[in-house]
């Protein structure tokens, strides 16, 4: 009995046709939604959304993930063994950040053999990633699935820059409570600024803290969150709509004083 | 162990109850999602979801769908069993299209015995709907349920005009990426029309293709979709939004060259 | 093989993470999702929205509920026994109603020694709350997790006033409808007033009844709902748009004639 995820921009009624493909090939399978709520073919919220959540499943599990604007072009389909589990989708850097986390990736192409004639031009989903993942999930080998490949699109979440006076990032997720997620990996700040340094953003100032309930209702702080990134957020209040910052922008924040 | 799917107007939370009922009577069902998300009381959006998911599930499955705004009014309730699979839920039209692609569908009018005596006026999926699904996944026969009926409500999905210069449609379902679903099943309108036609609508020119990356980012176009039935889409962008039409719009497309 | 129900403010992701930690414990666990669209750090709502399932799910289902303000603070983590079934979450009355509900309800504060050393300031759902219902779901007593008390936050849904011409009530959700869900328990109306009585809200009047399709289409109407409680709706409208009221708002509702 093997987990399989979904992390998509499908929202709902798509996902529905690739769980019933991963049902009748595999009916034992436990699916799991991560989220199909990814902004339509953003590769790097997908890409980060994943990364956060692979740690916490346990070895075996199959992730499949389809953000692909590329679908029915010529990118490849790929399979990766990482870390005991495995991750499957477009060749377009989406998995890449999480079967690093994982660790030692190994990325096979998923040979035309293993692809289905009738495939739709739109749907490599519910046609291709599901049934691949199904086939996993039964203990097919990946070297019976493709061929073992060094080249593929890589992704590098971590374009950030940390300088004595100011941290240059980018927003890659805003939560439903408009926290204003970071590309910064909260191990690589704390390295940089102690908790208790003043920053500041769009002329306003913040404590950075561990967590919220340390400044008052509708006050401003920053943290590393439950991700595992930098994060700006508002006490009960939305970051997101007081700085009207949004997935994809560039933030750029001061330091104020290193405590 | 079998699988039950839901597809409902519900949002979140009231799926929830019905699922709770179902794992009470049968808890070895895996229980799918299909989307709770259909615009209230929109029986035609509610049989093309359906409609577009059936087909990818196992001999076996149940499929209970509740879009019901006869809910707690005389409307019968009704069990299909077509190609192998079954249909639950209210006599409306609903279930019909879904049940006619599956083949031969038997409909079987649930009778009073087998509704709980303490049923709401108000949530018929859950005190109704759900309990007969989680009972056809123990094994009861249709014929257990109520008796063989030839009398219920039919949804034609298809009333659209396909003519030489002009064709005329129904928008069913925009998706999440704002792609436009219409009623046109896509083999029919292959059978009209060739890849490279230029169409027109609402004095703008897309042409006919197979898939989005054929045209530029920002571009309209038009192709069969991954539910089968004919689609407008702008490559990596909103047609919804661009030609502001929405769910039960009807469309009006110029031929302007048969290529 | 036992059932684990989930009911956050989280939206989508979040979620993602608390199964994998759950499966990775305990990976024949059937987990259901109440809901996670619950308006962010509204306790109330929440208590409601698992109020309204829980009677429906069968003995030794375990409900996790994470509506958390006070994370990170020293706010109390909690697991009750009610009624053969289990509710584990915050100390701060999101568990309470349902509890009650439930009957019995024994409220066992979690140990120290049973929450792992890192534990994230911001997300004890996935940290706490995820594994300590893994492990009840795995058998563990709830004497071993920590010890009975008698100390902990109560809620009470219940604050309404029903008296000869006026009702005083709190709305406790809209649902996906519009509908206008209040705090007042059926049953409690029942006693006050008969079906077929006017009533009046906002100028406006309405019949109290038992289903929507008594009033012709785009009428208002009051009833009992689903979750048990009085309900202000529209015959396949929204009674929410009609009478800008949300979540959290008072409403006064006059009672004209009693029929």
């Amino acid at each position: 009995m093997s987990i399989i995820t979904l992390t998509t921009d499908f929202g709902s009624l798509y996902p529905a046709s690739m769980k019933g493909v991963i049902l009748s090939i595999a009916p034992d399978t436990t699916i799991v939604d991560v989220t199909h709520s990814i902004p339509p073919t953003d590769i790097h919220a997908g890409a980060l959304a994943l990364y956060s959540v692979v740690k916490y499943y346990p070895p075996g599990t199959i992730h499949v993930a389809v953000i692909d604007p590329g679908v029915g072009t010529d990118r490849k389909a790929i399979a990766i063994r990482a870390g005991g589990q495995f991750l499957v989708g477009p060749d377009n850097g989406l998995l890449i950040p999480a079967a690093n986390l994982l660790g030692d990736p190994e990325v096979y192409e998923i040979s035309s053999d293993n692809i289905p004639d009738e495939v739709s031009s739109t749907f490599h989903g519910r046609d291709i990633f599901a049934p691949v993942a199904a086939q996993i999930s039964k203990g097919i080998y990946l070297d019976d699935l493709g061929s073992k490949t060094d080249e593929y699109v890589g992704l590098d979440l971590s374009e950030y820059i940390i300088e004595k006076d100011f941290i240059s990032a980018k927003v890659v997720y805003i939560d439903e409570f408009g926290n204003i997620v970071t590309n910064i990996p909260g191990a690589e700040l704390t390295k940089a600024i102690l908790q208790g340094t003043i920053l500041s953003i769009a002329g306003r100032q913040m404590p950075f803290l561990r967590t919220y309930g340390e400044v008052s209702r509708g006050k401003m702080l920053s943290l590393i969150g439950s991700h595992g990134f930098f994060e700006i957020s508002v006490n009960q209040g939305s970051a997101s709509k007081l700085l009207r910052l949004n997935n994809g922008n560039d933030v750029k924040i001061g330091i104020i004083s290193t405590k």
